[in-house]
């Protein structure tokens, strides 16, 4: 069956031998994908981000055919107002706030969230999305997500004309936030969120591969991620936070944080959208997130046949979400 | 400074060569041990738990100065209660039950708890001590113990004769469920319970060397625990669960649950105890157990002194608990 190809709204591409070895699985699925900028070193300015996307299309190669990055810049503390049109010119259509400690490269991250007001602000006037990592440094793991939400409202109700996305939502509070905030606010859910809870991380063995920031929580909060995602919704569309480790980083008690799941986007999706009975599947990985950030709905496809395949233990070096399961749907 | 060795009342001695590694510690430190019996093969039978027993002098070799094993045989859905007699004359002073799946080698536990009704019967009227791991199969991980309690309290209105021990509690609710059930109810309380919550697992990078069935909680169900182990109530006592696994079965995915607790316990029980201004450890660790398995008192002492020192990395392959952390009493 054909699919239109994906917008993968949150997406960790990193650099070099990596980024290589990933990527051909986004450009198989997805149109376009809005690029994390947590690298090492970071994106932080203009030229960095146009290395960035050069490098990307540079490991696209001939496949690239018509893949868009969508680019984005990491927001620090020493982060500047004035850089923020510079970043636009280069291609940014957002900046990601990451809280100080909260996942992969995020160390010295931003705790004063009211000190970056200026930048929120010169976003909004240059049309510039504001993608939250939510998360509240300090708070109890568990929590983290609920007790940012208050960050996520004052600057929601200071900002009405910036564009916020909370991203990779996990919980049912969150979900309730972003549903009962003015249009201008969204989230992205993964694929990960939608299938796993902490069980999957530690109910049996503990299983590193389900290892990922925000962590995976409750079975309700599930529950909750699923209706967002399915129920039509133009506020939850999908952003993947596919984020490879090699598997010494993640096994071997490096503990790194992050599923990989770009191999298995459209098969995955498929499913659970068959499994709950929704139609919106296309809404949700489609036109949503490409709604939002006022791109034109993309105009390429993909075909997926039913056929039962064993997701490889490792791919590349790296170990895909849902090793070793049996999936209904297969890219062709 | 002069301890009472300590009664150890829930720890794992594995077998064979990794029993000869772990127990100089238990030795060093404590005058008995309640021991586990989910060895591979469990101890099920009077001879497998002479045997056992056997083994462990054994590997204590002339190190074993007084030191006694206290031996305990598995509880499975196959248990007969004809067996109790046989368990008793062998020296067994309790039986530990494991639900399915719950922990290491729990494969095939008990999922129908009341039909032991006729086991826990024969173990009352032998004065066996009934141990249960109080976590319920089935239910969401964090939820496990609190759903377990049901069960308990099922049991100990039906053998109000019964000793019954809820093992390793984690949470406020175990807590406040045991304290309010008549006195032959008590509970045990680990080493690292103590001291880390969920954060030391999943917090910020993951770490396997913090990952235990039942699962670490909140900071509210630490002080929960830290205010019933230094109370002086008389229910909780010290059972370190203590469960040394190498350092490949922690680490590269194989996620084996434990912490191995036995090398740090005096000087991290010292300090705790120490750090909330209680007098109450002579009690938590080297009488109310005792008093509760109607045991006399141990006469054996050990020295601290009040030296900084290093937690090593790594003990014979086996990570310890608080690795690379700087504690401040010495075992002498």
């Amino acid at each position: 069956m054909r699919l239109r190809k994906f917008d993968d709204m949150h997406l960790h591409l990193r650099q070099g031998e990596m980024l290589k070895l990933v990527l051909p699985y986004t450009l198989s699925q997805c149109a376009r994908a809005l690029v994390m900028p947590n690298t090492s070193p970071a994106v932080l300015t203009a030229s960095d981000l146009t290395n960035y996307r050069s490098e990307i299309l540079q490991a696209a190669g001939s496949a690239k055919a018509g893949f868009e990055p969508l680019m984005t810049f990491k927001i620090t503390p020493a982060c500047d107002s004035s850089s923020i049109a510079s970043l636009k010119s280069a291609g940014a259509i957002a900046g990601k706030l990451y809280p100080d400690g909260v996942t992969t490269n995020s160390e010295g991250g931003v705790r004063d969230f009211r000190a970056l007001f200026p930048v929120y602000e010169a976003m909004q006037e240059a049309g510039l999305v504001l993608c939250l990592h939510g998360e509240l440094p300090g708070a109890f793991s568990l929590d983290r997500e609920e007790k940012f939400l208050e960050v996520l409202q004052e600057i929601a109700a200071r900002f009405t004309r910036l564009k916020i996305v909370l991203e990779h939502v996990t919980t049912a509070a969150a979900v309730a936030c972003v549903s009962a905030l003015p249009a201008n606010v969204a989230a992205t859910i993964t694929l990960h969120h939608l299938y796993i809870t902490l069980d999957d991380l530690l109910g049996d063995k503990l299983n590193p591969h389900n290892f990922c920031k925000p962590v995976a929580k409750r079975p309700e909060d599930r529950e909750a991620l699923i209706k967002a995602a399915t129920s039509g919704s133009a506020k939850f569309f999908f952003g993947s936070d596919s984020a490879p480790h090699s598997i010494e980083a993640k096994e071997c008690a490096c503990g790194a944080a992050g599923v990989y799941s770009a191999p298995v986007l459209a098969p995955l999706l498929k499913q659970l959208f068959d499994d709950v009975g929704s139609d919106q599947l296309e809404n949700f990985v489609s036109r949503f997130g490409a709604d939002f950030y006022g791109l034109p709905v993309n105009q390429d496809f993909i075909e997926l046949k039913e056929e039962e395949w064993l997701v490889p233990e490792v791919l590349d070096g790296i170990k895909p979400f849902m090793a070793g399961s049996r999936l209904r749907w297969r890219l062709v």
